[in-house]
């Protein structure tokens, strides 16, 4: 690896592109002007595509009609880096530390998407394929603009196959392709019961508390044994086959695993279910975060008006987000006293996938992967969701392989996001045996 | 009233002297210099004395060593005023709209402290008691280090009776006496599953999530019937006697005052007692604060690692708050799964208090407020707590006259806190009577 490709990825880890916030609205811009002049010095031609959202980058080179076409989807978005104190380094100022790279977005997803732009530089005119870029600025808030980009645009994106790194390897001699991503419903829900915060003294034992009702209403949610308790959570979870469950079985993501990636006090999950399993191929309910009343320091003695969390379910193949949508807007609906009104907000939906992995451009991945690396990549089930890959294969039509070039350490969404050096390098030199033919 | 008493109340008010949180500290300094230096022209001598936390203003006046002496208390710290963006005027530029004084303090406790300044420097050498002030600045966050000045300095705080204006009327017609005050147990509960935040991708199926953990903890905490489970909560609640059962009744707040004051969809409180009754002589449980994970805009894919929040009860005669603390404590602890740990810090714990009533000086009090308000007073038990009254009942076996001048609509603690010029004038007035003789 050239220390050009590490100088420009630092650029670009640089730029606060963050989706969540509004206040990041210039961030946003500067990443799409960066990739799109980045991607113009390699003889791409580049539109930067409005949305109603944040904008798109679609960039395209035809070597030869003859070629086959890649089409490589990447993220130029990425997570709120808070808790801010939580870091060892500023999260807009990448860092190189024992071996990794520290920022925001190192791993997810700037650090892997630019591994196929090094890749690209490096082949120059020795690529054996004609490329398409469609990098989104929205898949740290559900992709809400990608799949209408995608309906409309069938023609533009068409491609033999799609390529992403957005995922992770097992270790830096185990590569890991994920062949079906789980999908999301992001809800924000609200319970109120006055219209402001009142004194506790005054009011305390008269009046409903919507922090405690809201409390209320996600304990029910889900059992202690860890059944989500939404309507027909269950209903079409598509069952695993004999030979998935004996691929899956040799994945090391195990309670072991679960337990020093995450340093929890243990491991907790849907009974009857490997680890693996319930990452992959059974659906999960979270919290994502809660808020009311008084945060601060010390004390404040109120009773809130009002109470919020952001809830969220990742859902599998063959779920409906659209109906468990439905039905979770039901169950809070249900849920809620008469004392107080609710409110469910809804934050994204996105379907699960699964990729036909008999696809030929499967086992080119495979040899470049097992060359770089020097063992055959595993598959799994990721637990992640990848919106795009999603619209890609539903509504084109066309598989993903996703070639993570992560580790499971690298804290995703987390304080002190990183990138193995090695891997960065690894993934470069993994795609350019891909796209050599 | 001379409007000289309204612009120095202005000033005061302007000073953000909230205690609950450590950049005010200057700010609290500035409102002990101000209480000297008014209390200091009046001829008083003024101390201001240090604690652990913020400093307390002792003050005296002895005009005759034949005059009773009266302890008049007060506090000149603040709750904080968010949420901001509620507030119609800045909360520290005071305002008078409508007739009435809008700033955070103008009720609770500024404006009704300042009616005994005011009224003390109206009467001048005509004033036939001698006089002690003290007033503190940790009456909202619960009154921490005022127990152990009391217990410390018996003799300086020696009186025949105290007076309080730190609680409301009925109307401007109707004055209101509280003889009784709820105490206070408030703590913050933490729970953590994992030392940071983790990707609900990933992880989702396989860890614990702490927002979820505590919302099971605070469902667990009172029934839906209002009872609240923490162990031995009843046991030591005073019954009232028929003849109190009788007095209560007169008080005009019922569901309809309730429903009006604080704009809720409905009254909800323990079954079998009326609402005068769960405001003054039932204990009450409330959250006034949650909070884990994500809670800005849009979404963000997270476990999180802890969840939080301050939850308190309001105490009633004879339970004791240590004990309460105690099997506080022991629940959540009970309550938190082996795959989870949870922490209780104390915030503050005060005891309940009741009055004698038969003490002459009640009967000096009334007569002041039926000359100024036009009616007889009516006694109440009060939902609040104000901790030093209990400190001057049970250390120094002093009585207090809690003469409110607030209103039930003033928005204690809520946005657009405010005082009624009419109240604010008819309480100088009400105790220039009550200190003439």
């Amino acid at each position: 690896m050239n220390n050009k490709h590490l100088n420009e990825l630092f650029e670009f880890l640089s730029i606060p592109s963050i989706s969540a916030q509004s206040e990041y609205k210039k961030d946003i811009k500067q990443a799409c002007l960066w990739l799109e002049k980045k991607l113009k010095k390699l003889d791409f031609e580049v539109d930067i595509i409005k949305t109603k959202g944040q904008p798109l980058i679609y960039a395209e080179r035809f070597l030869n009609k003859e070629f086959p076409t890649v089409l490589v989807y990447g993220h130029y978005d990425v997570q709120s880096p808070d808790p801010l104190e939580e870091w060892s380094s500023n999260p807009f100022k990448p860092e190189v530390r024992s071996g990794n790279i520290y920022a925001r977005g190192a791993s997810d997803d700037k650090g892997q998407l630019f591994t196929w732009i090094a890749a690209t530089e490096d082949l120059g005119e020795k690529c054996e394929l004609n490329l398409k870029f469609i990098i989104e600025g929205e898949e740290e808030v559900g992709s809400e603009n990608f799949d209408d980009f995608v309906h409309d645009n069938k023609a533009l994106l068409s491609a033999d196959i799609c390529v992403i790194s957005d995922s992770h390897a097992i270790s830096p001699t185990q590569p890991l392709i994920s062949y079906g991503l789980r999908g999301i419903a992001y809800f924000e829900v609200s319970v109120e019961t006055m219209p402001k915060d009142v004194h506790s003294g005054i009011y305390g034992g008269n009046v409903a508390n919507p922090a405690i009702i809201l409390s209320q209403i996600i304990s029910k949610m889900k059992s202690e044994d860890g059944k989500i308790n939404i309507n027909g959570i269950y209903k079409d979870v598509r069952k695993l086959t004999g030979h998935e469950r004996a691929l899956l079985s040799k994945l090391p993501f195990g309670e072991k695993e679960v337990l020093k990636e995450t340093g929890a006090i243990d491991v907790l999950g849907e009974s009857g279910f490997s680890v693996h399993e319930r990452a992959g191929a059974r659906p999960a309910l979270d919290v994502n975060g809660i808020w009311a009343g008084y945060t601060l320091e010390g004390q404040k003695t109120i009773i809130p008006g009002a109470a919020h969390a952001k809830i969220s379910m990742r859902l599998v193949p063959d779920q409906d987000p659209y109906e468990i949508e439905k039905n979770f807007r039901k169950f809070v609906s249900d849920s809620t006293p008469a004392y107080a009104k609710s409110k469910v907000k809804t934050l994204s939906l996105n379907k699960p996938v699964i990729m036909d992995i008999k696809n030929s451009y499967f086992k080119k991945a495979e040899k470049a992967l097992t060359k770089v690396f020097g063992s055959k990549p595993i598959y799994e089930l990721s637990g992640g969701t990848i919106g795009a890959a999603s619209a890609i294969k539903n509504i084109l039509g066309i598989d993903s392989i996703l070639m993570g070039y992560g580790l499971p350490d690298d804290g995703l969404h987390s304080p002190n996001e990183k990138l193995s050096l090695e891997m960065f390098e690894k993934g470069i030199n993994a795609n350019k045996i891909f796209l050599f033919g």
